[in-house]
């Protein structure tokens, strides 16, 4: 049994790296943490918890762990066209191991300087495992993505491709993956290390009428920007792009990917792909915006060649 | 088992009253909250988890579950001198309950209302039964009152009275009071529904030299106060304010009682107790600090009538 305080000073130290900077007044250590806004921007912040067991496996490698907790709660802010400012991590742990929490502390720090976060507080307690992350970003006012601003008449798109971590899902070494697994397995490293779309997601701020990134599978997702915008959608299945390995069904239903999908007017196809091209991820468009309550009761139709089929199922936690 | 976004659409619903205001740009229900920031503020961010059965009773009242998390994050704001702004909310639960989570948001919305925070976001996952409250709040630039200014000569107070949530949890019926039980025990409403010192730390931001919520109890929590500065003080056991009925080990070892001691210069006693006034909480002079470290190696020297006495114990969550 270690001493609670000494082995957050030991995470902390691992993250002083990330929080250097002008915009962090009083980082951790104590209260709570000071920071300063860029002027004429708001603030965006996003939650998001992952248990053991149920979001990722048991008895999966730490650094693995405190990355991909960072990644998806990252993924938010891409969504939103945020720019990343600061993160605090909230950690569940049963038993406090030094080694352990070292791991950890590695795998938050590596995402927090891939994605240009702070990690700036925390909170450590002991109890079943889970790690909850909040993520602050900030927009030039007014600017922010939503989901409600789809529109008749808009295209469909979607960023990278899907199913990888889906795929991953069925691969009986996805806990403790070595590091040579890992860099032969580009499924692996989709599911632990998914890369948050922040620069595409900044750069859509001036184009895209709706965004949402890709965690509860593309079939859900796109119903959150059909309910929030009041619109309906034909998709077709055969212009979604599938992670290598993967088949349609884990591209459309599996979610984890922490792609962006989002829409935009049809006249923007041109400054979407040169904008996709700076971003450094594909852009592929799917599919339609229509107006109202889909006839068959639908709000995303699904088509194959033009055929309606069955829409595929996205991802429940409960 | 109910339907998570159903779930989750139901919270929402009733905590939609507390995020009324122009400074809510984005509510819950979209990708993150998008947040208007006073302008010349600096934003302040602290975040705590609650663990069933390690922070609070196993089977306890959902609402006092969502009111007390609410309340020790928000105790980190007032420690800082913030002004209360947002909080998101992650709750895991081990089954989904439409009236469990009904009356947990109800607790989660009657702290917002009474701290003047407004509930913009948060996570709802299935596992074993924690709260993660991730509190916002903002400061005047360069006023946010921290652990480290105290000096050598300043006086060290606590507000309010020490040792009421550790009485509480001697009491059998902590986990389920009734109404009229809560009504009539002062201990058992301090341990559910502390009271964040939000005015008083704001009143302290011109005043004090250092500041911090009483949550690990008063001998660790000076014992942090003194390391950030760089000094030690001298506290007399008698003069610290203990709740009714409880006694002095457990108002000086104690904790949860989100109180808060903080330093300030002698002069000024008279402006302090004007504020507290206002404030409409007492404060207590209980000691001195004193330059370096302690001649006996202690941050801390606990007197009792001028006898030096044993350091009494904080609280350890490991």
């Amino acid at each position: 049994m270690s001493d609670e305080f000494a082995l957050i000073d030991s995470i902390t130290t691992v993250l002083a790296e990330t929080t250097a900077g002008a915009d962090v007044i009083v980082g951790p250590g104590d209260d709570a943490a000071v920071l300063a806004m860029p002027p004429e921007h708001e603030l965006v912040v996003s939650t998001d918890a992952l248990i053991a067991g149920s979001h990722y496996p048991m008895h999966a490698r730490a650094d693995l762990i405190g990355y991909r907790s960072m990644a998806v709660a990252t993924s938010d802010l891409a969504a939103m066209g945020a720019a990343p400012g600061w993160a605090t991590v909230s950690l569940i742990v049963p038993t406090l191991s030094r080694d352990w929490a070292a791991r950890f502390a590695a795998g938050i720090k590596r995402a927090a300087l891939d994605f240009g976060l702070k990690v700036v507080g925390g909170n450590l307690a002991r109890g079943p495992e889970s790690v909850t992350v909040t993520v602050h970003g900030h927009v030039p006012r007014g600017q922010a993505l939503r989901r409600s601003g789809a529109k008749a008449g808009d295209c469909v798109y979607v960023s990278g491709a899907l199913g990888g971590a889906g795929l991953a899902l069925a691969n009986a070494g996805l806990a403790t993956p070595s590091p040579s697994a890992l860099s032969a397995d580009s499924s692996l490293r989709r599911y632990w290390q998914p890369t948050p779309r922040l620069e595409l997601g900044m750069g859509l701020r001036a184009v895209a009428t709706a965004a949402i990134d890709v965690s509860d599978g593309l079939a859900a997702d796109l119903e959150h920007v059909c309910k929030a915008s009041a619109v309906c959608m034909d998709v077709e299945l055969q212009r979604v792009p599938v992670f290598q390995g993967a088949v349609a069904l884990q591209a459309t239903g599996a979610g984890d990917d922490y792609e962006l999908a989002f829409t935009a007017p049809t006249a923007c196809e041109e400054r979407l792909q040169a904008l996709a091209r700076r971003a450094g991820v594909p852009i592929s468009r799917i599919g339609n915006v229509r107006a109202g309550a889909s006839p068959r009761g639908r709000l995303v139709t699904w088509l194959n060649e033009g055929i309606v089929v069955q829409a595929p199922a996205g991802y429940r936690h409960f």
